[in-house]
């Protein structure tokens, strides 16, 4: 045998442990449940593509960060580094076997060397759904409407989600006078939650921007009223007398609707002007979900309206409207209001093997407990009770069973310390039943 | 813009269509549920791992057919092959962090740049449960049990858990003189339901085995009788003078007993002298999941006992028992079995959108029947009512909703092609549920 190896992941690559991918799994089961609600399929897609299918389709950033090589057979391959470009890879090859409008979900790992940094990796799970082949209000609210569904459905206390145009913005470039200037424009915008008026101000005039343009888009911000029909008649006051602004203005307004026609409570998805997601593709309805309580805390995800999906691999026009789930803030979300907690922690069991002798009858209990909904784990050695007790606590299950020599089980509630004594399974289930 | 890309996958990649990822995660969704019942949790490791961590882990042929290449950094990487050399890594490096006895599963894709061919991708899915750090009768029968819960929680019709243990093998290779030729024997032995006995012997002789050798092996797969009970006694009479033999059908009759007390059917888990799992490196119980009924299906998947998981990476013994599920004959056996058929399915409805006009009405009634627990989609756009139950019928969905211009709600029954009329969401709902 060689020398040993050093057991060590790569940097920026790590494992996930059972408990917290046991809470992930959870979470994504949540998250998947809602999408199928709506009809959204789940798909998956090849992590590695030719490299020309993902090259130059994500900016400079991302060809710099795509882990790139030649194949065995000298094929030049990349590991995907988001889920938007093999779904537009993905449509655009099997368009004829789809019907449209298409709608979609992907949950999967991307993969991106980028530096990394305290909480990114460069392997990182994406969660995206997509509405692809559809325009209007009705598809926009769609997608709203389900998103609010998703974080509510986690339990997520108090998040909105904020939504804006792109229309409207770039109404008010035009009004402004700067529509040429849109990319520095949106990227200020973006940022008046984290510096506020006077930073945005400082940036438009960097940007070049003549002060009257700097008042004018400033206005823009803070034209947010008490509620959503005093914010969008806001916003038709500023941009209203360009075309692009009104089709805005109209088409978020019958959004709204929609998504109150749906249920989803008025305090859940707001008009904001500050949103603009200055750095993608989007041409329409654009939203991120926020946690205004928690201050600085970031968005939990976001999405928009495209106009043309698959423009690179297809003549045809396929305008769509998608979300992602940001999973890392929302995991930090969840575990900071307590919504991770585990209902199977709660039925979890340790059945004991007996320090000598045939564990046939544990076994037999073990199974029958199991048989009651309970997450069973025997001891599979004969070691010393207290060993296997501490087992039991290091692992954090909840409850430990011993068949008695002279018949009987005693159980013990490893939470509270409290120890109880039944007849049988049945006994036993229901005793754990009771205290869970 | 540039010139158009193909949109296409890799040769030995290919994309998951909606309604078979829909089928393959309900299949997850039990094994998992299976394996969390018996104290497995999920981990995940990362897809890249440092090339000298894998290579030389999984044979000759594992190392020609990885996807190695050089990251950004210069580090020599490589996509994992299997999810078994990763697990020696993973509990070598956070052995501290564990609680031993440890149950662990993976489900998740593995990358083998092999020869494309009928049914075999260069990247697939594999699902492992492990329990490490155990030795002994109760650890493999759970791990028996565990595998025979599996395939029964998928109402797979017929399957049975075939056992053997190498030690028996070994007891039957020393009673006849040829531990040294252990490789050629046990790799003949596990084509004896493929080639038969005048193959196996054949093989025998061609590995130099002399005549007097080869008829004591052959002896061994016919001795199997009416019951396990019958099947050791045989077992012993042919390599119970040796010490490994025995303590191998001592340990496989404590393994079979266990199993049944865990309240397994005992047609469900059969000892079976002709597995060997031949090109492993297992050392106690070995068995595979089968369908005997099906001629040719080939096994459903495996496993064994192994001594010593991660002696590459940690000088802590760990020895384990594991099982492998093989998912795609497992979906082919399922879908041959008619066991996909989606419970979802019967629940999918389109509520149309008007051909004209406001859709508030349609998404309100959407919403309602989504809170009864349908999986509700709506035509995003005002189209043809025609093009709108075409696509109904493309996508496979089961009932289509209209609100009635005059009130109400006309409902069709997408399989039967019935109409009905009712009230409202709860009417349309009862009646959905009636004909479900």
């Amino acid at each position: 045998m060689g020398a040993r190896i050093e057991p060590r992941t790569l940097k920026g690559f790590r494992d996930t442990m059972p408990a917290e991918a046991a809470a992930r799994n959870t979470m994504f089961r949540a998250i998947e449940a809602v999408f199928e609600s709506f009809g959204y399929g789940p798909i998956d897609t090849p992590a590695l593509e030719y490299e020309e299918v993902l090259r130059g389709k994500g900016g400079d950033e991302s060809d710099k960060q795509m882990f790139a090589f030649d194949d065995q057979g000298g094929r030049r391959v990349a590991l995907r580094f988001d889920l938007t470009v093999p779904l537009a890879r993905f449509v655009a090859e099997h368009q004829n076997a789809l019907a449209f409008p298409f709608r979609r979900y992907h949950i999967g790992p991307v993969w991106r060397g980028e530096r990394p940094q305290k909480g990114r990796y460069r392997e990182f799970v994406q969660c995206d759904a997509d509405l692809i082949g559809a325009v209007g209000p009705a598809a926009d609210a769609e997608i709203l409407t389900m998103y609010a569904r998703v974080f509510g459905a986690l339990g997520v206390e108090g998040f909105v989600i904020r939504v804006n145009d792109r229309r409207i913005l770039n109404g008010l470039l035009e009004a402004n006078g700067v529509l040429e200037q849109a990319a520095p424009v949106l990227r200020a915008l973006d940022k008046w939650d984290k510096v506020g008026r006077e930073g945005v101000a400082q940036e438009l005039r960097d940007a070049g921007l003549p002060p009257a343009a700097v008042e004018g888009v400033l206005a823009f911000p803070g034209c947010a009223g008490a509620d959503d029909a005093a914010t969008l008649a806001a916003l038709e006051r500023i941009v209203g007398a360009t075309a692009r602004g009104r089709e805005g203005v109209d088409g978020l307004r019958a959004t709204m609707r929609l998504v109150a026609a749906a249920g989803v409570p008025a305090a859940q998805v707001r008009v904001d002007p500050t949103i603009a997601r200055g750095l993608d593709y989007y041409t329409g309805v654009v939203f991120e979900a926020a946690l205004p309580s928690a201050t600085g805390f970031g968005s939990m995800g976001g999405g928009g309206r495209y106009d043309d999906l698959a423009s690179l691999y297809t003549n045809t026009k396929l305008p769509g409207v998608g979300c992602s789930v940001g999973l890392t803030r929302l995991l930090v979300a969840l575990e900071e209001q307590g919504k991770l907690a585990s209902a199977a922690a709660a039925r979890s069991v340790l059945v004991t093997h007996p320090e000598s002798g045939d564990p046939t009858a544990s076994i037999a209990l073990a199974a029958a407990v199991r048989r009651e909904g309970f997450l069973v784990e025997t001891f599979p050695e004969p070691k010393k009770h207290g060993a296997q007790m501490k087992f039991a606590d290091k692992k954090g299950l909840r409850f430990a069973l011993t068949v008695e020599p002279a018949g009987g089980v005693h159980g013990k509630d490893l939470r509270t310390g409290e120890a109880f004594d039944v007849r049988d399974a049945a006994g036993a289930a229901d005793e754990m039943r009771r205290r869970a």
